[in-house]
C-alpha cells in the first residue's frame, strides 16, 4: 500500500469523524461499545474457530503492508529459466531454484527438476491453488461475518435502549437523550461494518485474485518450460494472462 | 471448541446480556417470546420433515463438541499404509483397515484391498461424498431459514403489538410501554437469529469444508496407494491440500 | 408428513394467532385483505401462466399429504432385479417391470429390456431428470414470488392507508387509529409470505432434492444391471448415495 | 395469455386500485410522478444502450400478446420430419422445411439437407441458443434494473419532501399533509416496480425458459434424424424433455 | 453513446433537479457532503489499490464516449480475411492484419500466420479473453462498491446529525430543521448510488458483455479460418453469435 493511499483513506476517515470530534463526548458510550464489539466477537467466534480467527489477523496485515510483486517480474523470472532450460537443459534450473521469490515457483521447479510427470504437477499444484484460494476465502469470511454481525448487534443494541427508554418514561423531555443513546450502537455498528469489516473484506478479495493470478502464470510456466517450449513462446503464452497495459511496461 | 473460544463467546454474550440484566423484567415476556419461538418453529417444520430438524440438533451437538482430527494425522495415516502397500503388497492393508480412525478411510480400504476397478472405487467414493455435502447443507439450511423467519416472526409480533396498542390508545401517556412491549418481538428475533441460528449455520459451513477436505485426501491417497505410488509421492500429492503452515507442523 | 410434524405446525401457527385472537376485531380488515391477496395473485398471473399457477397447487397438495418412499425401499427392488437379470438375464425383467412403484423406474426397465444402448438410456434419462427438475424449480418460483410480492403489496398498502390519513388528519387523536388500520396491510403480507408462502417454497425444495436422488438411484442401478454387475457391486454403488444412517436401517 | 389470465389480472389491479380510486385527488400529484418516472428512466438509460430499452418492449409485446406453440406440436412436427427422412432420404426434407413454423427449426433442416457435419451444426446451433439466452436475459436485466431504480427514487422523492417540509415547518398543522405528499414517491416507486417491472421481468424469464427447451428439442431432433434415428427413436428422445401431463396429450 | 441517450439522460435527471433547485439552500450542506464523499472514498481505497480505482475513471471514460464497432463490421472483416486465406493461402494476412481495428484480432492474425498450432492460439487467446473479462469485471466492482458504500456512508451521517440533535434538544421547535439536516446525508447517499454508482456499474456490464461477443467472434473465426473452411461456412459460423436483426441488417 504506497503512501497515497495512506492519505486518501485518512483523509476519508478523518471527513466522517470530524463530523463527530466537536461534540466527541456524545458519541463516546461504553457500554454501547461493549454490546457492540462483544455480540460480534461472541457471534463470530461460535461461527468460526479461534484459531482461524487469529490467523485472520496476520492475513490483514500482510494484504496491507506486504506490497506485491507484480506479475511481470514473475514472468521474466520464468521466461530466464525457460531460457536456461532451453540451453543447459531442466536440471540446470535446479541451482536456480532459490532465485524464485515466491516458494511456490520455487516448490514448481522442483518438481520439474525431479522429471515428476507434468499431469502429476499440474494435479499437484492446482490442488494446491484450489486449496489456496478456499483458505483466503476463509479470510474474507471472517470479516463478511464480522460486518454482518455489526449493523445486527448495533441494531440489537438500540432496540434494547429503546425499550429501557419507553418502558421507563416519565418526562418527554428526557426522550431526546435516550434515543441519542440509543442510537449510538446502530452508529458503532454502521461504522464497524462500513469503515473496517467489509473493505477489509473487499480488500482480501482483491489480493487473493492478484496472488492467484501469480500462481495461474507460474503453473502455466512450468509447465510449457517443462514441455520444452521456446522462451518466446512461453513469454507469449504468460503474456495473456496480464493486462496489455502491463505488458507495454514490460517491454519497456 | 477449546476453552479459549468457549471463554470468549461466553464474554461476548455476557456483555450483550449485562445490558439487559439490570432491568431484567422488562425484558421477559412470555406471549413474545411464544409469539417468536413458535412462528419460528411452525414454520421451520412446514419447511423440512421433522426428522431433519431433529437429526440437525444431533449435528450441531457434534460441530460444537466433537474435536476434528487434524488432516495432518489423516495423511500421516494414509502415507503409512502406503509404506506398507509398498512393502507387503496391497492386501496387507486388510489387517490394518481397522486402525482408521474415520469409517470413510476404512471402507474405502476395504475397496481397495477387494480388488475393486480404481474408476468404481472414485465413483463410489466421490458419489458418497457429493451426497455427505448435499446432507451437511441441509443442516446449514435448517439453522439459515430458522435464522431468516426468526427476524420476521419478531417483525410480525411487533406489527400485531402496534396495531392493539395504536388502536385502543386513549391516554397518550401508555404510548411508551406499550411501544416497549411491542418492540421486545422484533429484539427476540434478532437475537436469536444473531446469537444463535446464524453463527452455528456458519459453523456448521466451515465444519462442512473441513471434513470435505480430509474425505478428499483419503480418496485421492487411497487411488494413489492402489495406482502403486511411492509413500514419498502419496505424501506430496496429500501435502497440497493443507497449509504450509500445516505442512510445517506435519514436518516437525 | 406424520402426525408429530402437523401438531407442531398447528401447535406454532396458534402460539402466532393467540396474540390476535382475544382482539380479533382489530385485526380483521376486509379492504386490507383484499390489496394485499389481490395484489399478490395479479402480480403473480402477471409474472406466471395461468396453468403453471394452478398446476402449482396440486404439487403442493402431493408435498404435504404424499408419503415418499425412502430411497432405501427403492434400492432394495432394484438390488432385487439386479438379481433376476443375473441370474435369468435381463429380458426377465420385462414381467418384473410393473411391480416398479415409480413410473420413472418402470419406464428405465422397458428400456433397458428393449435393448436400447446405454448411452442412449442415459441420455434419455438423465434429460427427462434435467427437466423434471426444471418443472419443479417452477413451483418453488412460483411460492418465491408470492413471497416477495406479499410484504411489497402489504408496504403498499400501508403507504395508501397512512397518505389517506395523513391528507386527512384533523383530530389527532385519531391518529392511532387510523395508523393500526395502515398497518394491518404490512402485516398481512408478512404473514402470507412467512407462515405460508416461504415454507412451501422450501418445503418443495426439499421434496425436488430427495426425489431427484431417488431418480439418481434408479439411472445409476439401471445402467449398473444393463452393464451385467454383480447383484453386490449394485447395492454396494447405490448405497453411496444415501446416508450411513440409511444404510443401518436397511441392513436391519 | 389467455382471457382468464387477463381477467386475474384486471381483478387483482382494481382490488389494489379500489382503495385509491375513492380519494383519487390525494394519491395525483404530477411532480411526485416526474421525480420517479423521470429518475428512473434516467438511471435505465444510463445503465443500458437506448435501442436495447425500444428493443425491450418488443420483446415484452410479444411475451404478452404472442401464445407460444406448445412443445408437442414441435415434436410432433420433428417426428413427422424424422419419418420422411426415413422414407424418402434426408434431401427430402427441403422441400418439407417450409412447413415448420420456427425459423429456427427451418435453419435446422437446410443445415442437415446441405450435409453439414453433425458436429458442426451442434456447435452453430448451440451457439445460437447460447447468445438466443443471453440477449433474453438482456430484457429481464432492463426490467429488474427498472424495479430496482424506482423505489429508489421513490425514496429519494420522499427523502426531498421530508426535508423540504421539516426545513420549512412552522405550523405543525401542515405536517400531515406535508408527509402525505413526500409518502407518495415511495408509493409510486414501491407500485411501478411490483405491478410492473418485475412481473414482466418474471414473465419474460418464463418464456425465455420456454423457447430455450422448445431450442434445445429442435437441435437434439435433428441431430437425431441426421444420424439415421428410427422415428420412434426420435420421439422418444424428444419426450424427455416434457412433462408427463403434456405427453399424455400428446398420445391423445 | 448517442445523442438520443444524452437528451434521455439529461431530462431524467433534471426532474429528479427540479424538485430540488427551488429551494437548493435547503439541499446543500457541505458537511453533510464530506461524511458521504470522504467516507466513500475512504472505504473505496481500503478496498481497491489506488491505481484500480484510477484506472476505472479511463474506463467509465471510454464506456460513454467511445462508441463500439458492431460485431457485424468484426465479422464483415473476417470473412473477407478468409476469402484472402481461401485463395491466396493463410500468409497472405500478415499484409492485411493492420486493418484490424480490433488489436486483439490484429494479435489473433499474427499468430495464425506465424503457423502456431491452434489448440496454442486457443489457448493463448481464450486465457486472454479470461483475464480481459476479470480486469473488466474489477470496473463494476469499484462502482459496486462506492455504490454499497454511499447509502452506508449516508445513514451513518444521518446517525450522527440525529444523535447530535436529540442530545442538545432544548426546543423542539427546532427539530424539524435538524431533522432536515440529518437527513440530508441519507439523501446524497441514495443520490450518488442510484442517479452515478450504479448505472455506471450497470453500463460496465453491458459494455464487457459486448466486447466479450465481440472477441468470442474473432476467436472462432481465426480457428475456422486457421482449419480452411470456406468463407461461407466462417460466415454462417459467426453469424451465429448474433441476432437475427443485426444478421438482417448485415445481408442488407
Amino acid at each position: 500500500m504506497d503512501i497515497a493511499t495512506v492519505i486518501c483513506i485518512i483523509a476519508g476517515v478523518t471527513l466522517v469523524l470530524m463530523a463527530i470530534i466537536s461534540n466527541i463526548v456524545l458519541f463516546i458510550n461504553f457500554p454501547a461499545m461493549l454490546i457492540v464489539v462483544g455480540g460480534t466477537i461472541g457471534a463470530t467466534l461460535m461461527n468460526f474457530p479461534l484459531g482461524d480467527v487469529l490467523g485472520v489477523l496476520k492475513t490483514v496485515k500482510n494484504a496491507f503492508l506486504h506490497k506485491d510483486k507484480p506479475p511481470t517480474d514473475v514472468i521474466e523470472m520464468i521466461v530466464s529459466f525457460a531460457t536456461t532450460a532451453r540451453r543447459e537443459g531442466i536440471l540446470a534450473l535446479e541451482s536456480r531454484a532459490e532465485e524464485a521469490s515466491d516458494p511456490f515457483l520455487e516448490k514448481s521447479i522442483h518438481l520439474a527438476v525431479d522429471g515428476t510427470a507434468p499431469e502429476l504437477i499440474k494435479d499437484i499444484l492446482t490442488t494446491e491453488l484450489a486449496f489456496l484460494e478456499e483458505r483466503h476465502s476463509l479470510g474474507q469470511g471472517v470479516f463478511i461475518a464480522m460486518g454482518t454481525f455489526a449493523p445486527a448487534f448495533g441494531m440489537i443494541g438500540t432496540l434494547i435502549g429503546l425499550i429501557q427508554m419507553l418502558s421507563t418514561m416519565e418526562d418527554p423531555s428526557t426522550i431526546g437523550a435516550g434515543m441519542a443513546v440509543a442510537l449510538l450502537t446502530t452508529l458503532y455498528g454502521a461504522m464497524i461494518a462500513n469503515m473496517f469489516c467489509m473493505p477489509i473484506a473487499g480488500k482480501l478479495k482483491v489480493r487473493t485474485r492478484m496472488e492467484m493470478l501469480v500462481k495461474e502464470v507460474i503453473i502455466e510456466g512450468i509447465l510449457s518450460i517443462q514441455s520444452g517450449d521456446n522462451p518466446r513462446v512461453v513469454e507469449q503464452k504468460l503474456m495473456a494472462f496480464i493486462s496489455p497495459s502491463m505488458r507495454k511496461e514490460q517491454a519497456a
